[in-house]
């Protein structure tokens, strides 16, 4: 039978009620024929309750007991699901990660799928189960301790499913009813996308548009798999939400797909720096050991031998920054002036693969930007995507400006 | 290096507060030099909803999906605790059940443990971990999947690893501070004793004296597990708390140890059972069957071929055992006139190893509840125990009346 992968978001699945309404719409695909694998991630609240009792328990906390502490909120989800499929009259029973197993490296609290092996559970279909309920955002490192997959991990786990088993489709159950041109509560112009492509979805996600984890894009991507997001709360259609899929599968095209935000970076700026070979290796291998995930990097020019060096990263990683590069003056290996963050800053970055065929998007957004006042900081670009960094408190303006400019409220 | 368990309840882990004062307990044992094992019970009040959810979502539920749920509350408490401790700079990690492995069999919901290998976790200590973090009430069953021991079952995990690893002792630490003669609720004249020997310690078990799991104490008398019940909110010291030991290590020696009550008793009596060999067999394997827990069980003289057939079973199993009775009436298995229920009985108990080399203890019970005009309904006998049923208004007399006239609240 035809494999379904249906994943449930903490909102979805956030009290028994719910669980019921969405174990329902698995029960819709069930008597289509699907074989259904449904992922649950935690009751919504649960897992933040968790990771700050880890947190407050251990500011520098050992990854290996987070990701045994903060997993435990799936595997109640996901009994329950079986349970109340169950109840239904569905054949369905509950998988931790470790009993599928899906193996991951051991890189706790941000591990990556290493394979997910499909003969138990399709032996288990076989025999006549209807559901397999998996508990999304974990799996076992190498040496058998329980890790999980970075926030938003459930995701990743029900693409990578989907990819294992050959599904038909991903279909990414949530709160919001599909990906939009940028967050309608920055501007009701704001228009949901029938189809997006994987490589804009990508940019998307990774920039802030936080209804789908940038991981399990690539993944979808990498494996064709036909993702799809929808909301929980609507009325269940087969071409409901937004499809993510391979380019070609989109008929409407335009330049620029969406605009997209984030508002928790920071600006460091290094002051100074000794300019030589190797010095951006030093900065960044340091910034990288310490766990500090940086975005954009902008060198300016140097002068007698000396040069300032901007990096941005999220603004909870700031102290963990400055600690790495006093950590590596002390040792010698670094030297610089000062460290100067800026925390008041927002990323906006317009997005589209139009962007490859079309030039004269950079200028446009500049423009844009300008007319409003808005000062840029920094930029950064890639094939499909254009990003800068400018204060906060311009955010909005910028996004709704920019959205009006390139006529994303009107479809293709 | 000697290895100690200790066992935390709901109770003394119920916040990261309660957690930390569990955990510098742990830190002074480890400072003395001992490898501990620490067993850790749920958040108090977290078992209770999980299980609360369970039984909302399916009122007959899978008992496979009842543990993968209901289990998860340990694994949070395993996890912080963990982090507590390396926090104290204690090497500490954690375990589920299904990664000692505690191997137990399939009966979900109510699992024996069958095997714990200590290898793995030996090893551990061999290489500088000095606190292993253990998931209490947890295991795998042959199939992989996860199984629980039944509510108390902490009790049982910490006594069955303090006898697979030759444990000096396992302290049980709980919000009482030891073992009273009797409940100081009911009198206070209750004394806390400092031994007690595993046989009374289980008639007081299994009376209803919650301070420990009844299955706990025969696997500590089974394996000769010294076991200190003690307060985690109390002053840490070697001789706080009870000891539960071997009958020779106790110097004090009173006929009766402890009187003990059950509140939550029914007597069930069928009324001219058809009197046949094997008749008994038949009701009592029926009632087994059915899932009913009798406790004690009278029968009446025959006459002209009939008799009446009285047992008690706990309260909330009485319909539970009518529905059996009457189908067995109905498959023409038993033949009887009438089965009367009474709701409103208490069982009082008089427990002590003395009575085994003393007599008139039986008679001086019967007395001392003659003189309080309590009638008596039922009565059994043990080597070490005498248990009567009473109308249930009286226990609290009958219990302060049998503590006076057994001089409990005097030392030996």
């Amino acid at each position: 039978m035809p494999v379904l992968v249906m994943k449930f978001g903490g909102t979805s699945v956030a009290n028994l009620d719910r669980i019921r309404r969405a174990a329902k719409r698995v029960g819709v695909e069930v008597a289509k024929g699907y074989d259904v694998i449904v992922i649950v991630s935690a009751m919504s609240g649960k897992t933040n309750e968790l990771v700050g009792w880890v947190e407050e328990t251990s500011p520098l906390f050992d990854a290996r007991e987070y990701d045994a502490v903060v997993s435990s909120g799936e595997n109640v989800t996901a009994g329950l699901m079986a349970l109340t499929l169950q109840e239904m009259d569905v054949p369905a029973r509950s998988w931790q990660g470790w009993q599928v197993p899906l193996r991951t490296t051991d890189a706790h609290a941000s591990a990556r799928i290493v394979e997910i092996p499909t003969e138990n559970m399709t032996a288990k279909f076989g025999e006549g189960m209807r559901v397999a309920v998996v508990a999304g955002f974990q799996g076992i490192a190498p040496d058998g301790r329980i890790t999980t997959l970075g926030r938003g991990g459930s995701d990743t786990t029900a693409v990578a499913f989907a990819a294992a088993f050959g599904a038909e489709r991903c279909d990414i159950y949530t709160d919001v009813d599909g990906v939009y041109t940028t967050d309608p509560r920055i501007t009701d112009k704001a228009r949901k996308l029938d189809k997006i492509a994987f490589e804009e979805m990508l940019e998307l996600a990774s920039l802030g548009a936080k209804v789908l984890q940038t991981r399990s894009v690539e993944l979808a991507m990498r494996y064709n798999v036909r993702l799809r997001v929808l909301s929980s709360f609507e009325e269940q259609s087969d071409t409901a939400g937004t499809l993510v899929c391979e380019e070609e599968e989109i008929m409407e095209s335009k330049v620029v797909a969406g605009v997209a935000y984030s508002r928790d970076e920071a600006k460091m700026t290094l002051l100074s720096v000794a300019d030589r070979p190797g010095i951006a290796a030093t900065i960044f291998s340091s910034l990288s050991e310490a766990g500090v995930n940086v975005d954009m990097i902008v060198q300016n020019i140097s002068e007698e031998g000396r040069t300032d060096m901007t990096f941005s990263c999220p603004i909870n990683q700031v102290a963990r920054a400055e600690q790495a590069m006093e950590h590596s003056r002390k040792a010698g290996a670094l030297n610089f002036a000062e460290l100067v963050a800026d925390k008041d800053v927002a990323k906006v970055s317009v997005v589209g693969i139009g962007m490859r065929s079309h030039t004269g998007v950079a200028a446009k957004m500049f423009q844009v930007l300008s007319n409003e006042g808005i000062n840029i900081k920094v930029i950064t670009t890639s094939e499909i995507k254009i990003s800068v960094l400018i204060d906060r408190k311009y955010m909005e303006l910028a996004v709704q400006a920019l959205h009006d400019a390139f006529e994303l409220d009107k479809a293709a």
